[in-house]
């Protein structure tokens, strides 16, 4: 499939797609696919939207490299202290906003909630994704993807990725 | 139409429809026209993560049949007591996992929110679709809709489907 | 394009996208571009559900042309007196209802999730969005948008468009 003739109706149901499945596999601690979402030099941030729109480089996240994704991922399985909880990821609004030399830019709003072990289910974290992607063997894969949230208290430490 | 033969994303597409009109028969609360979304012999049940994962026969609810289906929108519009309350289905992150002799397994978030009356709308459940479809008279029908929640507590009773 | 005649499918996937667009451009707080999405004679109203049902006229807000939605952007930017917030919109369960002389019925679920400075994300207003389109310049616009509350509470004041 040749993603930059596709027509907008149809690339923005493949953007669709894939942002379904990047949220679902998130959503079943998946994990170990995460990483495979972003191309090797990959941008990812979790980052709140008073420091993304004064482009301020902190961020509650900020890996440069799929490498530091993986090690996300170690940090996930093996090493980081954390009790049990389940976040799920809803997506909506999902757009693309046109190819640049080869980059798509799109965006959608993310809504996370996060259930503890004996607590109701509530709202964790509400953003939107500001993202790039590319083609890469066929498949759309993120160059960027940067997750500014409006949330700027985190009810618990942020454990796994949005 | 032939589902079968549809491209990856026209039967995405087809499956957001159908999954939309689902949703939104119920939170029209046009509950007598639930039934028709599954077939005669169809499996719907409301489960735990944790009691899903581990291949559990418990469920919260566990309807083996249409007609036991339609026996709980009985329940709901004559014999369960319960106070009023909306409650609003959204679903996100659906996927289309293959067909399988005539069958296709798909999946979804979904997050139900709910209003009592003067009080504040609150997430109420949390979860995953775990589905299987078959076309019936040229439309997707639900051989099985496994309801898999996050959400351990339940802020109030389960009275209507997810 | 001719919308009179897509197909049901890719009619939905047009819906999708131009609800997206209405969405984000709330979520971006790009309120001035919000008037845009209606006719000159566009009717908004936010109203709640009994209300709603009783085909009663009263409702939160109520616009009966784009310059009364201009009106309440300037309201917004400049002339009300509000503390900090933001407010996030996810659409679910967009339907097509059909066409009828040249107006599209239409409709989805909303659910949106305000921010407060340091305040947890919470849900703010859920509910549904009774629509009628029509097309104009070739695009999709409002020329009804009914935003069907569940949520009867309001937590806070509602200056923002649903």
């Amino acid at each position: 499939m040749n993603f930059e003739t596709l027509s907008p109706r149809d690339l923005r149901a493949e953007l669709e797609a894939f942002y379904a499945d990047y949220a679902e596999t998130l959503n079943d601690e998946a994990f170990e696919a995460w990483p495979a979402f972003f191309t090797e030099r990959a941008f990812y941030q979790i980052t709140s939207r008073e420091n993304f729109e004064r482009n301020l480089p902190i961020g509650l996240w900020r890996c440069e490299s799929r490498g530091m994704l993986e090690d996300r991922v170690v940090a996930i399985r093996q090493t980081a202290y954390y009790g049990p909880r389940s976040i799920r990821r809803m997506v909506s609004g999902v757009r693309a906003h046109g190819w640049e030399g080869g980059t798509l830019k799109a965006s959608a709003s993310y809504l996370a909630v996060e259930t503890l072990p004996d607590e109701l289910t509530r709202v964790f974290n509400a953003g939107k994704y500001v993202d790039e992607l590319v083609v890469e063997n066929g498949a759309l894969r993120f160059a960027s993807r940067i997750c500014v949230y409006d949330t700027l208290l985190i009810p618990n430490t942020l454990i796994y990725p949005l």
